[in-house]
């Protein structure tokens, strides 16, 4: 996944995009991150495991931001003799390319004025 | 205070910027509010309790706040005949201004991304 990136000694801008609908989470962060997991692992449990985060959990989010979006963003087939595969929708794709490329826009916009508030700070 | 844009229908996308210094925040979204409310109000009391904020909550952040930087963002007097007065130094309008302006250049970077995102979504 995405890591921070580390822009001197320790100091870093972590730039966290949510996503609210009627006053909740339909996409942030660690959604974004699951997909992702999703994506990679075509399992929940794994995705989840590789999250520290119980198949519970990982389903609740999942079926949460199903619903938020007009078509779904995982597939998610329960049980079975793989133990539950998943895997991202055409739209799933696009949904975390988008939340991607805004994160990547969003830092190269701020870049020059990171670079004066930082000099402000310590380390 | 800023106030998160409404895009439509009740879906906004909320940018957070977190400014962390060796895994702590230096900066974020509610400090920044704390210290634009000193700003307007001259105490750091009354900026704490437009935020719903013990004094003594905001008195920490403001102390931690300041050793995160070079120069003290907040100067306070404690006690008094006023109850504490509080202003921000010039480090301080700095600091808030450079945070403003990335939020600003962040939204306007995505906005076009974020109209494709927003496209997926119910409501």
């Amino acid at each position: 996944m995405r890591k921070d990136k580390k822009v001197r000694g320790g100091v870093v801008l972590r730039p966290r995009l949510r996503v609210m609908c009627h006053g909740e989470t339909a996409l942030g962060p660690g959604r974004v991150d699951l997909l992702e997991h999703v994506a990679e692992t075509g399992s929940l449990r794994a995705a989840a495991a590789r999250m520290d985060m119980s198949y519970m959990r990982a389903w609740t989010l999942v079926k949460t931001t199903n619903r938020w979006f007009s078509r779904p963003v995982v597939e998610v087939v329960r049980g079975g003799k793989t133990g539950g595969g998943a895997k991202l929708t055409a739209a799933g794709w696009e949904v975390v390319g988008l939340y991607r490329r805004m994160e990547k826009q969003s830092e190269k916009a701020m870049k020059g004025t990171w670079g004066k508030l930082r000099k402000l700070l310590h380390g």
